[in-house]
């Protein structure tokens, strides 16, 4: 499927709700624990998503729509959210992202950007060209990972109590972890 | 962590409004393609969750109860939605899913499971010796597995839009296919 707006923003505002409902006065037993070492709780990725809305997509969409390819992003902080989220419980963390996230619809929105927007390039750090269309499908993939992600880092908390159901579990064999 | 019955119904109770979140009403263009070949798409996936709810987890449970090792459950027949869904709407799928597990849910406390019931063995067809303990943790990890399914299958379709940021999202790596 070819990215459009709309289509994209069915899934971006439905997120703030999905995590809603699967995370707010769930017990700490399930948000709290990671998948081991330095790998993310629930918790962890919530605020990860927060500092995506401040940071990352529109702050590269408005730098691609001003710049085009003669300014890099700047480099996205994968452990901004140990800083931001301290202090915070995962429900004022839930309101949070829902507040930022539905700015950021408002914003794209407004941008009332054409097909050749969409077209215009910008520069990644890595990867050089990238299309403002492959940025913003890869918002919406972004929230999917990271879907992917919680409903992995809560199986895992029944890894062993499913006992020999674990090989009929996809979610509990995966080893897409995002990099 | 081990199974409790509180712990783990805290999240089987949610998965109905989860799912409702993500995809009520959503485009088309989301949940009715698959990943390919037979694999499944969102639609199939909240079909199966159905049928699992009629058949497979309280019967299996009941089943234990009643009848110990003496009886093997009969097979989870993972076709059974191509069938049981033919006709039915998403949103009219989702409100099916949202009743049985209410059901369901009220069916599983009113056991009133005591820890020596939790250790009760049943007879799986091709793990033979289970405990409903496993069984039950077992239903919350198949809602979670399922949920990460959903979001991969969603994500595919945004596969070819991302471009060169389908190496950072873990959802695209995926191979966590369950059996």
């Amino acid at each position: 499927m070819n990215y459009d707006v709309q289509t994209a923003t069915s899934v971006l505002r439905r997120t703030p709700a999905v995590l809603d409902a699967l995370l707010r006065d769930l017990p700490d037993d399930w948000t709290r624990p990671n998948e081991g070492g330095d790998s993310w709780s629930a918790y962890d990725i919530v605020g990860h998503l927060i500092h995506g809305e401040r940071t990352d997509w529109l702050p590269r969409a408005r730098m691609i729509l001003d710049y085009g390819e003669t300014r890099t992003f700047d480099r996205f902080d994968r452990l901004a959210q140990e800083r931001e989220s301290a202090g915070k419980s995962l429900p004022q963390l839930l309101d949070e992202f829902a507040s930022v996230r539905e700015g950021n619809i408002s914003a794209i929105r407004a941008l009332n950007l054409s097909p050749a927007d969409l077209e215009r390039r910008g520069s990644h750090p890595r990867f050089g060209a990238v299309t403002l269309s492959q940025l913003l499908a890869t918002w919406v993939a972004h929230d999917l990972t990271h879907l992917h992600q919680i409903s992995r880092v809560m199986a895992h908390q029944y890894r062993d109590a499913v006992g020999p159901w674990q090989v009929y579990l996809g979610v509990l064999q995966c080893a897409g972890h995002s990099e």
